[in-house]
């Protein structure tokens, strides 16, 4: 970790910028997996996990008795800790719902949205060394409550116990045993087992998120552009370095690409830090991984706590930890993250397992634009509106004016030609919309 | 306009297709001004627009004496207009904003969203033969509710009055005189006059939409993807032909891409307004534009006004009209639509101007996955959370299994270090969040 003592404001650019991703360079070959997949479907699929995952696999879609056994496979105490966390984040996100709402905008317009589900959508669950069964927990409880008819779930062999137990859990409507680019491309064009979805969510290495991309041009929407995770700490003299070093710790092991940035006012916080970080680190399994991700991290000591919120706002964390004393007082100052933490037991890793939110949020700068996943993820609004033949006589003079200064003239006819027969005796406004989902 | 008697099931696929969109094509010319604007800036935009709008400007920055000036130029009539929808649009974008509320998931565990807006947005609003002063409305003043510190606004030469008028009226803060893939290039990158924005809004042709793909790359978000604009009015027995034809009409006048759709259970129904469309179009000054875009619109006979829904449903128009004796019960049975136009007097019309809904819809299909604009679309919102050591000591050991079972130890050990420092003393829940936005 590379220390910075109170550097000037200029100096800033430097200490805020990210590594360079270029996932367009993975274009070409996501582009020749795309138009496999839509011209031999299920065999392509086959033939890319036997070469990209070494696995001859005998179907795609795992079998509900494989879905329905895999519980079996896992203790009880981590089912129980799968389940106490599925209902703090059902809880969490069935708070998001919200109520139709009727708002008379004129005399006679009646205007309101209304929430759908969107009908189907993928889960791309990534494999490797670590089984990222709290992903599907995120995705697929916040997509059950939206009320998405179809949630299919990818992830590439072998799919470990713990993610089928809890795509059943979440009730996840089909898993397929598929991984990588292949998966992203059988989603956004479907083949004759897998369902085309209408939004691709989930994290995933490069290749994924280059496939992604491409699968935008398919008319399929995704979460958000993903880039590597991310940690900013925020401490002060009131913190415990060894809070701070294990929070800093378990970013740094998602990967050597992480970001880890310390903030403080306090030069003594930060060496004492670098201490801690030091001896927990040889603890950890992932001490290579850690050691990489440190050696692009930074901690920078800033004049006062307010700057360092400065410094945040203008970095855009992905993940902001506040070790303050009064973590309270500097809400209204936050402007741009993608969750944050308050005070010195609200650790990360309760909100990446259970504390509710989501932990899918957005890296790489995204979160000065976007949100993390949520339940508005997985509907869309539409807007109703109602005039009565009395709404539209008060406003369509109005209406007519506008579209003739925009040379509409066909938008003016259309209000034209219903005023011209609006009789006195339909000036009633007999609206009274009963109906909704 | 084809018409469609009864087509069986299978046959709905062929009328469901929509013209393919490739605005791939024209990826590297937008490549090729992006480069050139991040070198040379201004000068390039000055240079461009001297080639593409055969205009040379002395000052990409309207000056805020010609903003103040505009409003002399148009009449009381439609400045009257413009404020009358300007306060419909702003009454129904204003009850979308949503209170904090704070939730415990858990004893000890409060979880909650706050909105932020987006900082800096772009509007693009198109030039050309209809100045489109509507979209400022759109966009603008969901904006401003919304908070966004900078609303910029670009819209090639001549900037037409009424643009600069509802600019001025919903507080833009910057106009360029700026139009095409030039001015997207501009708010994405950034140069000595424009600002380089987190989020781009608005409509535009095939290149602006291009070019609108391309500034994703660049870590611009986007108000959505773009296609022709498209109605599908549903009419039974009860409609008013002419009325329909209207509805109709306002649509395939917006251009020969439009998409015009009459789906009807009434084959008189669709007779007469095919006769009705004879007759008004002769009328419109856009009728060249208005017979290119009837060529390629369907009307549809099915077996009954459910039938009609189903396949509204399978196209996800952007906008749906209802001209049916009771719309409301159909409310229930739709899925995927931008915004829904409701009875005989609801013309498209109203919602394009003065309702107070938002125009700015998906249109391609997309309506399956995205809203319309909205105050959703210029904020984000931060999840935050506050855990109590007494919410830590008792989450916490589900966390630790979690952890463990993805093998994330130092997620693990970041929960473990802080529960071994629990005191029992410290076991009091003090949280009381007095602050935010």
């Amino acid at each position: 970790m590379n220390t910075y003592l109170l550097p000037k404001k200029k100096a800033w650019t430097a200490l805020l910028e990210r590594p360079t991703q270029s996932p367009e360079l993975l274009r070409s070959r996501c582009e020749e997996i795309f138009s496999e997949v839509t011209r031999n479907g299920d065999k392509a699929l086959y033939e890319y996990t036997k070469k990209f995952d070494q696995t001859q696999i005998n179907s795609l879609k795992v079998s509900q008795k494989t879905i329905n056994g895999a519980g079996k496979q896992l203790s009880k105490p981590l089912k129980d800790a799968i389940k106490v966390a599925a209902t703090n984040i059902r809880t969490f996100h069935q708070r998001q719902q919200q109520e139709k709402e009727i708002i008379t905008t004129s005399p006679g317009v009646h205007c309101w949205r209304e929430t759908r589900p969107i009908e189907k959508v993928g889960l791309y669950i990534p494999g490797g060394s670590a089984p990222l069964f709290s992903t599907v927990l995120m995705l697929a409880i916040p997509a059950g409550i939206a009320g998405c008819r179809h949630i299919v779930l990818c992830s590439p062999p072998p799919i470990h116990p713990a993610i089928l137990y809890a795509a059943k859990l979440t009730g996840v409507t089909d898993v397929f045993t598929l991984g990588g680019i292949q998966a992203i491309a059988a989603m956004s064009t479907g083949t004759e087992s897998v369902p085309k979805v209408d939004k691709i969510f989930g994290p995933g290495n490069q290749y994924v998120t280059a496939a992604k991309q491409l699968a935008q041009f398919q008319g399929v929407a995704i979460d958000m552009p993903a880039g590597p995770s991310e940690v900013l700490v925020i401490a002060d003299k009131s913190a415990n370095p060894d809070f701070v070093a294990a929070d800093l710790l378990s970013q740094a092991e998602h990967g050597p690409d992480s970001q880890v940035i310390l903030l403080t006012d306090d030069k003594k916080m930060s060496k004492a830090v670098a201490k801690a970080i030091d001896k927990q680190s040889s603890a950890l399994p992932r001490e290579a991984i850690i050691r990489e991700a440190l050696h692009n991290s930074k901690a920078i000591v800033l004049p006062d706590i307010r700057t360092c919120i400065d410094f945040s706002n203008a970095y855009a964390p992905e993940h902001l930890i506040l070790a303050t004393r009064d973590p309270d007082t500097l809400i209204p100052h936050i402007q741009h993250a993608g969750s944050v933490f308050l005070g010195h037991y609200s650790c990360e890793s309760a909100g990446d397992y259970a504390s509710g939110t989501n932990h899918t949020l957005p890296t790489n700068g995204y979160a000065r634009s976007y949100s993390g996943v949520s339940l508005d993820s997985f509907v869309k609004k539409i807007t109703f509106q109602h005039l009565s033949a009395k709404g539209l006589k008060k406003l369509g003079p109005h209406i007519e004016i506008m579209a003739e200064a925009e040379q509409l003239m066909a938008h003016k006819a259309a209000v034209s030609i219903r005023l011209k027969k609006i009789k006195p005796s339909r000036l009633t406004n007999s609206f009274a919309p009963t109906s909704g989902p």
